[in-house]
């Protein structure tokens, strides 16, 4: 129902996926994952996601008849089928993707995307020289630049992991970073790697919650809404 | 050859792996993978170890006779065969899990173990609070705990991801660490994650390359000279 109501991309590539189905000739572009930031050549600054959200939802567009891409930070994940899966390991190679995939109709940033990056060592830094000295730098906002562009996606989605003021805080990311929707979820239980999920769905129009279901269910809730 | 002159441990539970075999009778403990320390609830500091030559060495073990007990970081790997695995996250949980586990005949230290953690915040981090002040403390050395205690393995091994000066670094690693063999190998290049690896072993008596092979066969030729 709600595509229905965007403009068609122009995308003119067949689709990898079926070309039947509610998101049939729809271009779905899916972030997953966490993003690792190098310190040196062995450490990195890392997250606990799993990406298992975010192949969910990559899994469920492609069966919708969707041609979905799906840009995934390091994790351990078979690629769902019928999708085309970029793997990338920092915030700015997942952003780099990101624009390589445009235009697309609708875009889930689910990954976890480091906010920081440091200056890393080329060589290993060593126990004896005492901690390391991180200098930070931010991350490219991926999900900021996408709602930002002048070849949006028509229908932008992102998610919020929270652990305190989950509601609060999904709904100021809602009007920073110019999103539609923003998927909000409390992390503080054992949702990180879990298949388990409860989400909240923040929109202009106000908040739902989803109730307690699957990752799997989440993501089949979700391209459901949007179908 | 090895073990006939080490003295017996007294271990008298009875193997969980099969009781024929070159180090039936015989307990091999192993650490493997990375460990994770929080920073918040959601990121952590942590390294591209994989786990997979940990987990072969476990495996080439238990295909030995051997009692293993396998205590592994945070990776996504099955368990092997007959080998009775240990989940943790930190290096302080990797310590107790692996002084829970002694006494041993055999240990091979092979996660790659976290040298600092930090002071963890209950919430998770808001990125407009600028970059994360990061207070360090030392972890746990587990591998020159074990070299100094009373109950020490009666073979000690660790394990030394290097990118510059792999051999020196290794050999003052043996002496630091009271180990007896130090298992070397250069991660300047692929080796994180990947199915092959180059090691050089370290002892008193000299340093010897073993040539490139694949992490299985790296297992079995470890296996095969202290069997």
């Amino acid at each position: 129902a709600i595509l229905a109501a965007l403009p068609h991309t122009g995308e003119t590539a067949p689709p990898l996926a079926g070309s039947e189905g509610p998101l049939a000739g729809k271009h779905v572009l899916v972030t997953a994952g966490p993003t690792h930031e190098p310190i040196d050549p062995v450490r990195v600054l890392a997250n606990r996601s799993s990406g298992k959200q975010g192949f969910a939802i990559a899994a469920a567009a492609a069966r919708a008849g969707a041609r979905v891409t799906l840009v995934a930070g390091p994790v351990s994940l078979p690629t769902p089928f019928g999708v085309t899966r970029v793997d990338v390991m920092t915030a700015v190679q997942m952003r780099d993707a990101v624009i390589a995939a445009l235009p697309a109709d609708i875009a889930f940033m689910v990954a976890a995307v480091a906010d920081w990056r440091v200056a890393a060592s080329a060589s290993k830094l060593k126990k004896g020289d005492g901690p390391p000295e991180l200098q930070f730098e931010a991350n490219p906002d991926i999900l900021r630049e996408l709602g930002e562009r002048p070849d949006r996606p028509g229908l932008l989605i992102g998610f919020a992991a929270e652990t305190d003021d989950v509601i609060a805080n999904a709904t100021a990311k809602l009007e920073r970073k110019k999103a539609d929707w923003i998927v909000a979820n409390d992390v503080s239980g054992d949702v990180m790697g879990s298949d388990h999920n409860r989400v909240h769905i923040v929109t202009r129009d106000g908040v739902t919650d989803m109730g307690a279901m699957t990752k799997a269910q989440v993501a089949q809730m979700l391209i459901d809404r949007i179908s």
